[in-house]
């Protein structure tokens, strides 16, 4: 067979070829929405490729992005990748002292910056090493008034080039293309570094019949951040697909992500539970219509049974819970239904669809404990470890490398149950885990369970260190309005448990709290809580 | 990212582990149709592997099987590639002569035959160099009186192995793993070989929403013989994805292809016209309930638009036409219908239907005519180039190989003109092209034209030498029965044609024949009959 290596810039050219009319609808302020067809996104990822040679991208070399989802930022990720160099996906959510340690750390030589987020990196600018040029995107030639050097318009760097640059064929598929850093619990955020062959394998995927089935016919929209996980890879493989994209801009109000749902007929859509908990609130109150979705992808954290029936059953949405991490680039497994679960009641449904699901062809996943493998079925909890083509096999420069890549497999620090059918249900982060008297209880089927009551907006059950039992459970629970935080609730509460778990998984106590503090993807910080009510058990 | 193989054993690993209990329906005789579940198929490939490894197999030792579709061939098709040999599938339809010429050129070890194809192998065994073992594939224990050495039962050698046996993975992704010859019009058969990650990549696209979408949800008919370009590849995508596949057997005489539709509710299925010709004919004497067939593929030569518009207009199943070749694993491109189709009507729509179509995602392809790379204008003909990770870049062992394999592509001897929206349309085989006057004349819209007529049956249009143009055209004609072979019919017939072409691409005369003579696969042996016809143009 050909040598025919896997190249992200084939999509470019796919796309433009044989979907040279479809569009990218990118949003890129309040009232701004561009509509730019593939010929022209080709076209301009190419003037980007070669404009950015021009201030010294060369292969290997790492440029930076730090952006909302836009065109702009979708050009990025071709044009970069595509002559050979490596999109860092920068975090804006991250800390001040964060962001410099990863720009340091992967050691960007060009930084490519949304406007409104340029004042951020303007303060930060001193402590960044390797930095030599600054990139302004922003609709206009106009530059922002800064003390900064080397602070270029990305629209007149694109202006001064004809798009006869062509992207080199003789690119390994092994090449770097892109990094993205993952928050750690302690730490430094930790880099992952990401390969064309992989990325192109992780886009086939999301076009299989059985996974997302992503088509040409589709109208995708990326909530999920082009800078978390590759925005679950939507943006590369619609580009393959030639499929529609809708590209939200900044700042993702429910409001404004429903009206794009609407306007633009929006097929396909993923994003965190806290983006659905919102949108779902937003729709109830300002009903719009949505009927045109065949399929929204919750994931990143777990999703509440509520959440997934309202979808379900009153707008008839699939709403299927997606499993990945930024190791993994991401997407693991999606929470399918099968022709096997045909028959399931919908309650039986919406469990199966608050599951991580079953694993993408190309995938493999084990789970294990301290005996070592555990079996599959649906009780033995293990920790999942996961193997393929598009899962990272180490950190960056990072000798935290040891702890998660041991024998071929990632260490996922999820721990799970799998079915005997493969479908994979996770039951907590290692972390997170609460062992009482030697035994484990999961904290995430505590919490789903008491979201699924009426008085409850959130709930996080955390270990709390205890005399006898050395850990035991504690509901830090979000009452929704109108209800109220006092001693019945919290007996009800408990009762509500009692109910449907064995006594002793029960938590001790109840605390209620304004809100869950979160990470800056949207994950409840257990570690805070943690720290906050170590000593509530004495 | 990992560096993780893409193996054709991690489909087996797969379907057992996700799909156990779905099946192989395999048709081994007359009467007598196996049930398999996956997990029995997979234990069954190991114990193979085992078995062969006893009587010689090793890592690129190449194995061949000289068989019909049936669940033995299948557990071949993993079995003996899991274990890092080769599979060479040899057509069974070849002349003894070629038979002979394509396991010696291979150099089989060990050759698996089907019982009642055994006495064809046991008249040229005395010419066979290299084969060392003869496996019988038979219901049964029981083997054939033969004189032959070395003679085994498949049946026998498997229940001597306990399945415990695993395929190794440290192979790597380029290993060969099956081979195919394709017959030449002249000369001996070339060989093809195909790789692991050739065929895993080719199966992740038969996956994929937009090209044939293959589910577990489905049950897959093939009918394309698995010794005849990897049945089309969808034994293995069907592994893959844990469909439900049938496979018919011995004989593929209409009646039983239907009836194995309409009994195990068939939803998707392979073959070539000549197939899909004589199941419309089935079907329109005694009728069946086709209606679970989601689609139907068909390919290895020109749809007829009048086979495509009974199934689209009567049947309602869409049947889309494929395009590819031996070395192309096949698939290159699928008729499909794209979301800027859907305003078409049905005539357009099985216009387009009889086309070529688009190419997967994956491969690239360019026409290319003496003034180097043609134009997508639809109009422009050229021949069609193709290249990417699972199209061959050479004949195995082959002088040939220059000839098909220049500058990074496969020259396919297909002429083709492409739409400007990508679809691609066959006007003919480089050989088959006729060149009146300097200008290129297209046999296959010809007999496209000429298969609409009420009266036609079989058109094949040929080039014959003419003094004055170098070539003219020749219609050579089958009349269904009950029309008469006379000058008034060669009058209506050219004057059919006259009212739909220039006047110059008319042929000059008709000749009415009982049959188009054929190649093994069905296609039209066009070579044959320009010999015969040479000088009807005196």
């Amino acid at each position: 067979m050909m040598d025919a290596p896997l190249l992200l810039s084939s999509f470019v050219k796919r796309a433009e070829r044989y979907f040279p009319e479809k569009l990218i609808i990118s949003r890129t302020g309040e009232n701004t929405i561009h509509r730019i067809p593939y010929k022209d996104f080709a076209k301009r990822t190419r003037q980007l490729a070669a404009a950015l040679e021009k201030i010294g991208m060369g292969r290997g070399v790492k440029v930076g992005s730090f952006a909302w989802n836009h065109h702009r930022h979708l050009e990025l990720y071709f044009g970069v990748p595509g002559a050979g160099a490596i999109l860092h996906m920068v975090n804006i959510r991250l800390s001040p002292e964060h962001i410099i340690y990863v720009i340091n750390h992967a050691e960007d030589d060009i930084l490519l910056v949304d406007h409104d987020l340029f004042p951020l990196i303007e303060k930060i600018a001193p402590h960044l090493k390797t930095v030599k040029h600054f990139v302004i995107m922003k609709d206009g030639l106009d530059l922002p008034e800064t003390q900064l050097e080397n602070v270029h318009s990305y629209e007149q760097l694109m202006a001064a080039e004809d798009g006869s640059y062509e992207f080199p064929e003789d690119l390994d598929e092994n090449t770097p293309a892109g990094m993205c850093y993952t928050s750690a619990t302690t730490g430094n955020p930790k880099g992952v570094v990401y390969t064309h062959r992989g990325l192109v394998l992780h886009s086939y995927a999301l076009g299989m019949a059985d996974s997302m089935a992503l088509s040409e016919r589709d109208i995708a929209l990326s909530i999920v951040p082009m800078f978390h996980a590759n925005a679950w890879g939507l943006p590369f493989a619609a580009v393959l697909f030639g499929t529609t994209q809708v590209l939200p801009g900044p700042g993702f109000a429910p409001g404004m992500l429903l009206d794009l749902i609407e306007q633009e007929k929006v097929t396909l859509t993923a994003g965190v539970p806290t983006i659905w908990l919102g949108v779902l609130k937003e729709l109830e109150a300002n009903p719009r219509n949505i009927d045109t979705l065949r399929m929204i992808i919750c994931g990143g954290s777990a999703s509440p049974k509520g959440l997934i029936r309202a979808f379900e059953e009153k707008y008839h949405v699939p709403f299927v819970t997606g499993y990945g991490m930024t190791e993994t680039s991401p997407l693991v497994s999606l929470a399918v239904t099968t022709s096997a679960m045909e028959g399931l009641s919908m309650d039986e449904r919406i469990e199966r669809r608050s599951m991580a699901g079953l694993p993408m062809p190309g995938l493999e996943v084990r789970i294990v404990n301290e005996n070592g493998e555990a079996p599959w079925d649906g009780e033995t909890m293990g920790e999942l470890n996961v193997k393929g083509a598009w899962i990272a096999d180490e950190y960056y420069k990072d000798e935290r490398t040891a702890d998660a890549f041991r024998d071929g497999w990632l260490y996922t620090g999820d721990i799970a149950v799998i079915e005997s059918d493969g479908y994979i249900k996770l039951t907590d982060r290692t972390k997170d885990l609460i062992k009482s008297g030697g035994e484990w209880i999961s904290s995430v089927d505590l919490e789903n369970a008491l979201m699924t009551h009426e008085a409850v907006f959130e709930a996080a059950v955390i270990a709390i260190p205890h005399e006898k039992w050395l850990e035991r459970p504690l509901a830090c629970i979000v009452l929704k309005e109108g209800y109220r935080e006092d001693d019945a609730m919290k007996a009800e509460l408990l009762a509500y448990l009692e109910s449907q778990f064995a006594k002793w998984w029960v938590p001790d106590d109840v605390v209620f709290l304004k809100e869950v503090p979160k990470t800056s993807v949207g994950k409840f910080l257990k570690a805070a809580l943690r720290k906050e009510m170590a000593g509530h058990y004495g």
